[in-house]
């Protein structure tokens, strides 16, 4: 019992994704489907904008009919009427001619560009001053300008931002396909655990990791459900684990990989039917005792009781594969790291991944990550922490100063 | 109607956020707090822990019985017995005396630190070795060391991340106050707006803004209510801004500030009881033709039709408004800026604030930041870009290879 006898790496680990398929697909109603995870490639059916259209409020003119104007030498344009918003017009711009037109609005048959209207003069009802020269093509967005008929809009996998579901709206995608929130279930383990609700006697403590466990779920897109509170008893466990499985689509068990219930968990994840553990530890810190099991076709893990450490493997392991079931395949902007510089020194001990937590600060303009230390029992050191960062398997340590890349803990 | 008669700058702008007020204070299950908006500051009620805890699972003994020990020359200790999870334990420890513990286990009375199973030996039922010298409080939490007793935990204004409702479930803090979510009135106009399920004839497009004014609604944590599609009609506007003021707490008017409808936009918000116009125009691009209007002390904006300037008068200016309204005071590591480099020279207008969109990527392991050029009226720019940066009002444009920070498009 010294040793664990199945220790990964962190790649080892995130191999074992490959397991577990992806969530089925469904039709979202588009107003529902921002920050889902489109499950097809869009691909553009018809030009987008499919007219021209002007992109301020002016005059559609054909640009020869301006060339050479200026404040001192105005170009005399006849207007023939106004292009209608949304509508057809009913008439051409030939030269020396020009229309009122909005932005958003369809230009004429003849007219290649427009004039903005802080450009010009009404001299009557129907002739105008131009007082600079136009471009073809100034302030008009051309047919197929911002998307192609058959371009790919967008791959499948891809997580939907506020601008993506924009662009679904645009080609009237109004219910995409997407994948299903993966459920995740959530098992507390522990005799000293109580539920929040209750005031914990001497030696007891409530129940922080459901909660901790569920916000990180949520923040991954995917459906927590807490399962309460077991004690460190097999059968429970195996009740438990046995409701769980069936509801949810990944279980995690909170506090049940540390070497005094261990054993208790993998008999109890071993009771499930079809079940093979898949490791037992993996190499980083905190987070190192890590039980993943599959049964069923479905991911278990043991994750350890501390809090942070419970955290850390969520962000570092179990993120990635709710990721993966979720069927995100792009990457992401809320992936990007943020570069930062070393406040002081830090040592590490060689053949694990240590994971710090820093707070971010502004010195000279310049970021600084500053390390939060603290047991990785204390929840304080995540709250005032803005990102973790990573001291490689083969780094003993990094130095002041020394660039580093922040995970923002959102 | 050359110029615009009301024309602030951001800073003047965002200003006026102190004329509305905070949305009301609610309490909410803690399994729902995530992401909300602390309402009220939080104070430890009790020492977390509350008892000496062990980090380790291994044997609790007093540090001095270990001084000197080694691989060769072991301390020989008695075992007392067992310290139960969740349960104080009916014994103490003296000298040469030590227990068994578990990660989270309540060290027994006489005992100041944990020895790791990994560096004993049993030797027996009531007989270990010990390898390595303890230092008194190692692999051991203090009372009190997580938080102190009556030590503030939260202040209000800040957003719940997954560590602190942790951090409230700690300390039996099931329904926190907090902020109750914004409702966000979206009204789209246009004459050449057809709703996501039609197939717009020539000259007409589909309602894009609805979906991506929603989207970024929700990413601030508010609610969006769509009020559909009104024409470019005075009396229907007013019609349909009377119903959104009443159930809502916000109104934004996508594509109502434009010059050809702006006199429609005006007339129907100044015919609202109790209104004024706070302003009318603000020194950015995108996004100069943007209204703040006050009726009831709720703000309606008229947002420009433009799908990017939109995006960027909301990021901008409408996101700090429900920030404030939402209760939002702290920082918050959302809104950290990523520092880049430019990856080419980027011009600007004086006298304006520019924002440009950019995409941002990893060059011989730097972060650089490569504008997405395009017309604020095409989606396809904000699709591509990953972020926003700042061209400042007194600055003429920025040179390749200047540091940038890159405001997140999530």
């Amino acid at each position: 019992m010294k040793d664990f006898f199945n220790v990964v790496t962190i790649e080892q680990a995130l191999a074992f994704r490959s397991v577990f398929s992806v969530m089925e697909i469904e039709p979202v109603p588009l107003m529902d489907a921002f920050e889902r995870i489109l499950a097809e490639s869009v691909q553009a059916t018809e030009n987008l904008p499919d007219f021209r259209r002007s992109t301020m409020d002016g005059y559609a003119v054909r640009a020869s009919s301006t060339f050479g104007a200026t404040e001192n030498n105005p170009a005399f344009l006849t207007v023939k009427g106004t292009a209608l918003m949304g509508e057809i017009p009913d008439f051409s711009i030939g030269g020396g001619e020009a229309c009122r037109i909005s932005t958003g609005g369809m230009l004429p048959d003849g007219a290649d560009s427009v004039v903005m209207i802080e450009h010009t003069e009404a001299m009557d009802a129907t002739t105008i001053e131009v007082y600079r020269s136009a471009a073809p093509g100034q302030h008009v967005i051309e047919p197929g300008e911002d998307f192609l008929k058959d371009e790919t809009l967008l791959a499948g996998g891809r997580r939907l931002r506020a601008q993506e579901i924009g662009l679904l709206a645009a080609f009237g995608r109004d219910a995409p396909r997407v994948y299903r929130k993966p459920v995740v279930a959530i098992i507390s383990t522990g005799d000293e655990v109580v539920p929040v609700t209750e005031n914990p006697a001497p030696g007891k403590i409530r129940d922080i990791n459901t909660y901790t466990l569920a916000g990180m779920v949520k923040a991954c897109g995917a459906v927590p459900v807490s399962y309460g509170i077991i004690p460190d008893n097999g059968d429970s466990l195996h009740q438990t684990l046995s409701l769980a499985l069936k509801a949810s689509d990944m279980v995690l068990i909170s506090g049940g990989s540390s070497v005094g219930v261990r054993d208790v968990t993998i008999e109890a994840l071993s009771a499930l039917p079809q079940t093979r553990i898949l490791f037992h530890g993996i190499s980083i810190s905190p987070g190192k005792p890590t039980i993943l099991a599959e049964s069923q076709k479905k991911a278990l893990f043991g994750l350890p009781g501390h809090v942070v450490s419970a955290m850390v493997v969520f962000l570092k392991i179990v993120k990635p594969f709710i990721e993966h079931l979720s069927g995100i395949k792009a990457p992401d902007s809320q992936n990007i790291r943020v570069p930062a510089h070393l406040s002081r020194n830090l040592s590490s001990a060689q053949g694990r991944v240590d994971y710090v937590r820093v707070k971010l600060k502004t010195i000279d303009g310049k970021l600084v990550a500053d390390p939060v230390l603290g047991k990785s029992g204390l929840i304080n050191t995540m709250v005032k922490a803005d990102g973790l960062i990573e001291i490689s398997l083969n780094v003993e340590g990094l130095d002041q100063g020394e660039p580093v890349e922040v995970e923002l803990l959102y």
